[in-house]
């Protein structure tokens, strides 16, 4: 030990250490472990083996220096020297170069600490970094190496009680509970392991007793979780170490749930009309579920049974149907939710094929149309950790949509219908290749170009029809949608309510009449591709009342407009913030503030499942959530009337007109919307209802 | 309102209150409801209810006079007047004559209430009482009646959230964990129910969150609970109300798995010779448990999903099979139990054929040869609850032992062999009709006179071979072999060595020679049943070592006699203490105080079953209980030898020579103890350990 300054009456000195990147620091006496240290911060480092300096998950870094900021002078000369139970792990296993292990090593004198995000033990190669997001890790379950005395004569206490009295001391856990599969094994797993053996240790919220969930011989030095969203139409997995937060693969499957009913509705009316639907449904998503651990697992090189925690999300009726529970509450007003809070399961309850101990959380659901992936997605963008007003919107067949910052929050859904989707759409199509997914039209000619899905040139530029031949020019999907009716604006083909201007059709052979309205053919091949006027209407419904939705939050908050919009969802991916504004499907705002965030469903079950104390902050902040529900709201109609306007009949769009030159108004006649049959005529409530869960 | 002291100004008038049996009194102020003054004071009062006199199970009676000790008078006219609900309930419901609803009563003046212990309020018959016992109630499930808010749009709260809340309020249990089977059918039952349900909490130790393990539509007034024995020969179970504490039903079955496995170590070795072994041990313990639960809910009639808790008890090896433990290792040296704390369980865990919500409790084992069925017996008799030195004795194949007070208690058990039950002896049988089971010789012509089972006379008493002829005369079973070599030393046919007295062939034919030792005749018929040396000797090897357990727990606690003394199991029941006295089997104690307790192992089940305090209470106890290992104390062999003698080589019994005038002694030579066969040889402790597990 060097320790040059210190004489030998004074009292124990005191080094000062700062741990980074969470920026925790404190004093703490010469010859405290690194690991002792951190952990009495609350900065998270993992550790398997229990400062034996056999699992090196525990890794830090020295970083050499002065901080002046911080008063520090950190050296490598300030943490004791290699001893020899670290110097047999770095020999043995490897240790970078500039490594420490943290339960070894202790502290000397001043230090500036990293604590690394990339340890890693095991050959696993990362296959895929889900996001680039580092997730503070804290998760409900602990694996723990511990030596259990042996068998004695003398003190007649069982092997699973000398196991819990050995995890007690080493590990802190009183009280333990166990799970009861365990009992038969324990005595088998104790001697193969000779007395050495690896606890995983199940503690979710603050009042749970803990519970060991999993018992291996010897010391198991990985366990890992899964996250998943179940969507209607797609079921997404990630698989994550628990030890590292790496996510080692990623998986998804269309949900089979399909082949009863495409959209929401008609699942639950399946359910409705046979009686072993719902069984057959709950049956359909588990297996499904069950294929895809198979399939990271695969893909990640790891056995199913070193699984051992599950985050599942998803809209209600998937909540519901994966819980084995009935939808047809979920079907008709009240739209009661059979259980709206986080829920807490075994493997077991529901057919999961992993590890016997492992544990199943799901996130909560905020209302009956708003589910638990909606929370998930919250969870990922925060809207309640910031100042800012963030509006976050998952457009799918009906839109969830959550409004708020640090003070106050609040949430709905609105009826969007599937026309987003395409299904509602003369030339409407899902997103797949042959699709049309760009749109452009000269305001000069009038004349469209466009990309379609797997051709990476536009229509106009060389090579785009051999490309195209091999997938055919099949339809127009989501995103191409939103862009060619907003194009035909902004080009004076259709007016602010919509109406596609017949009197061009002496300026371009495009616009056709087609009974008493009008058409703009998009591609004359075929299939052929044109937007007819009850096309635009059907966009101009469903975005409407995505933004009347988004108005009534508005209202509830009492602001103008919002500082950010985050589109979730597959559909939020591909659609341009420039179009979806121009169009009005979402309040103005600066451009550069309106982002596509993909899957943060799937980000936010990957947070629950690494981070508990991510649990506890969604199910608070779901609580806090103020819920509309918009067929309840007498203003729903009139801003639904004011939005089928393009952008808006009322609200001004100063920051998209700053960005984009919109076109002067052509009708201002309040309540003129164009052709009768076309007309937004006040919906009644059911019908809005029914609306909703189709998707 | 009758309250003619209380003037306008004065603050609320109080009123003292003392409840009976539990003598527990407080003041509070006039208008209290009596319920809740009781559950302020910790008297245990059922309600389902919650104070809507709907469940009839809060009762009390008023009783009237002065108490001057108490310094009470209570009146009739001190309590409310029946208010309507109150009477609507004895209108519809019978409600006994002086009774009152605690929920509806309220304190008006001074009180002696008392808590009536046979409140019943369905129809059903208290087929049998176990015990005269009333047990101080407190279970681990609580039935609670809650009205749930109807699902409101506006606060999108799920069903099962909104009853929580519910549950909360009116109850208060927070934090309710919910049993995942129930979450598919919780709309159904709140909608049958319309809104109004009973639910069944479950909370057992401290640390617990509250569980909602059951749900039932509207006011479900019963729930009920089994109390289960499993012996290596028969298993008992009782069925007791939880709410009232009845026992409803008992009933009894032998072990199937008897047919793998006479003894303890012969199913041991079943399960080491036979890969499925344990398994089908396991399956058939438990379809004689599920047959059992059958019986006692067809005689107590009621569903089985009416059990929502059950206790088990055994012995450290039916304990294992029964949880699915392979019980190898208590099979040999170190004898490691797999766990020896209680054990919780839920009813699917072992496949009990009861409600999906059922718990299962097991009491804690004390050591690898002190089962939970020795806890059982220790929390029903209660050494540790009293200051007199108490001497717990389950002779069985292998003798649990416990002795101790309040301060401190030891246990072990001692490998006593199957002597007693018969299976040493020539003649021997277990307890059956045509078994002797009581024997007496006249002193003068050393003729016997028994008596048989199944028939009232002795055999010296008109109508006996009549009566006998029905069962023939077909062995001797356990407590008659006591009595018959006690009476043969008491008449002195054998020396306190155990010696037959060869010379007594002169005066009487009963004595014959067989080979190089005597024999004494009881019984010329077919068969012939005689009580041969090797018989002796047999029986003097099992109490002197029941003894030499007995004398090993008295020199822990330095202790040179017993004040009480408790025989539990079948055996005990049937033996009389004096002749066990005489015998040495148990030491000097006055006779009155030697007392069989029958099935004190099934009562103290059903004492953890109705009290959860009681759960708290053995498993304290279990843990402070010293555990000897006989067969590592070298003092052991030393107290054997002793106990070889009739009634000991060395220990006096003053307390029995006044009882009963013993013979002079007729031989003292040390270590002499008659012919060479049956000399008490040094066992090695692997024939010890080897012996304790046939049983």
């Amino acid at each position: 030990m060097n320790a040059p300054v210190k004489s030998p009456d004074a009292p124990a000195r005191q080094a000062l250490v700062l741990f980074m990147p969470s920026g925790k620091r404190g004093r703490f006496p010469v010859g405290t472990p690194i690991l002792e240290a951190a952990r009495s911060l609350g900065v998270y480092v993992e550790s398997v083996c229990g400062g034996r300096a056999t699992c090196g998950r525990c890794q830090v870094e020295v970083q050499e220096g002065q901080f002046a900021k911080h008063g520090i002078t950190s050296s490598s000369d300030h943490i004791s020297a290699i001893g020899p139970k670290e110097q047999r792990y770095a020999e043995k296993r490897e240790l970078k170069s500039g490594r420490r292990l943290s339960c070894s090593a202790t502290i000397e004198g001043d230090l500036v600490v990293d604590v690394p995000q990339d340890v890693q033990v095991n050959a696993q190669t990362i296959r895929k970094d889900v996001d680039t997001r580092i997730i503070a890790r804290n998760p409900a379950v602990h694996m723990c190496y511990v030596e259990v005395e042996e068998p004695d004569m003398h003190k007649p206490l069982g092997d699973l009680d000398r196991l819990k009295a050995a995890i007690e001391k080493d590990w802190g856990y009183r009280d333990l509970q166990v799970d009861s599969y365990l009992l038969p094994r324990i005595q088998r797993i104790l001697r193969e392991g000779k007395w050495g053996v690896t606890a995983a240790i199940h503690q979710d919220e603050a009042g749970d007793r803990p519970a060991l969930m999993a018992l291996w011989p010897g010391l198991k030095n990985e366990a890992y979780g899964i996250a998943c969203d179940i969507g209607s139409t797609t079921i997404a997995m990630h698989l994550s170490s628990l030890l590292s937060g790496r996510t080692l693969a990623s998986a998804g499957a269309s949900n089979p749930q399909i082949r009863f009913g495409e959209d929401l509705m008609s699942r639950v009316s399946y359910v409705m009309m046979n009686p072993d639907g719902r069984e057959a449904m709950t049956l359909a998503v588990r297996e499904a579920v069950n294929g895809l651990i198979d399939k990271v697992c695969a893909e990640g090189g790891i056995a199913r049974e070193d699984i051992l925690d599950a985050v599942f999300v998803g809209n209600p009726i998937m909540h519901h149907l994966f819980l084995g529970i009935d939808p047809t509450e979920l079907g008709g007003a009240p739209f009661a939710l059979a259980v709206s809070g986080a829920v807490h399961l075994k493997s077991s309850d529901i057919g999961l094929a992993v590890n016997l101990g492992t544990r199943v959380y799901m996130l909560p659901c905020i209302a009956g149309h708003v589910g638990a992936d909606a929370a998930a997605a919250t969870l990922s963008e925060g809207p309640h950790r910031q100042e800012e007003m963030m509006l976050l919107v998952d457009v799918g067949t009906n839109a969830e949509i959550v409004l708020g910052n640090r003070q106050r929050t609040v949430a709905a859904s609105s009826p969007t219908g599937p026309a987003f989707e395409g299904a509602e759409i003369s030339g409407g199509q899902r997103a797949a290749p042959g699709a049309i997914e760009r749109v452009r039209i000269d305001p000069a000619t009038l004349e469209p170009k466009f990309r379609i899905i797997g051709v990476e040139q536009w229509s106009d530029e060389p090579g785009f029809a051999e490309a195209a031949a091999r997938t055919g020019i099949t339809g127009i999907c989501g995103s191409a949608i939103i862009e060619v009716i907003a194009e035909m604006y902004l080009t004076g083909i259709i007016s602010e309510d919509g109406v596609v201007d017949g009197s061009l059709a002496a300026r371009s052979p495009r616009i056709t009449a087609n009974g008493r309205t009008f058409s703009y053919l998009l591609h004359d091949g075929a299939p052929r591709i044109a937007i007819t006027q009850n096309d635009v209407r059907a966009i101009q419904l469903a975005k409407a009342a995505l933004y009347a939705g988004v108005k009534l939050l508005m209202d509830k908050l009492g602001i103008d407009h919002v500082d950010q919009i985050r589109f979730a969802g597959a559909f939020g991916s591909f659609i341009d913030p420039k179009y979806a504004m121009v169009l009005g499907l979402i309040p103005d705002c600066e451009l550069e503030n309106v982002k596509a965030v993909g899957n943060a469903a799937g980000t936010g079950a990957r947070m629950a499942l690494l981070n508990r104390d991510y649990r506890r902050e969604i199910e608070e902040t779901v609580r806090r959530i103020e819920k509309i529900e918009t067929a309840l709201e007498p203003k729903f109609q009139e801003h639904f009337v004011h939005a089928m306007a393009i952008p808006n009949k009322v609200d001004p769009f100063p920051k998209l007109s700053a960005a984009v030159k919109l076109p002067e108004r052509k009708s201002d006649g309040e309540g003129s919307t164009g052709p009768g049959d076309a007309t937004p005529r006040r919906r009644s409530r059911e019908e809005r209802a029914a609306r909703r869960n189709r998707g």
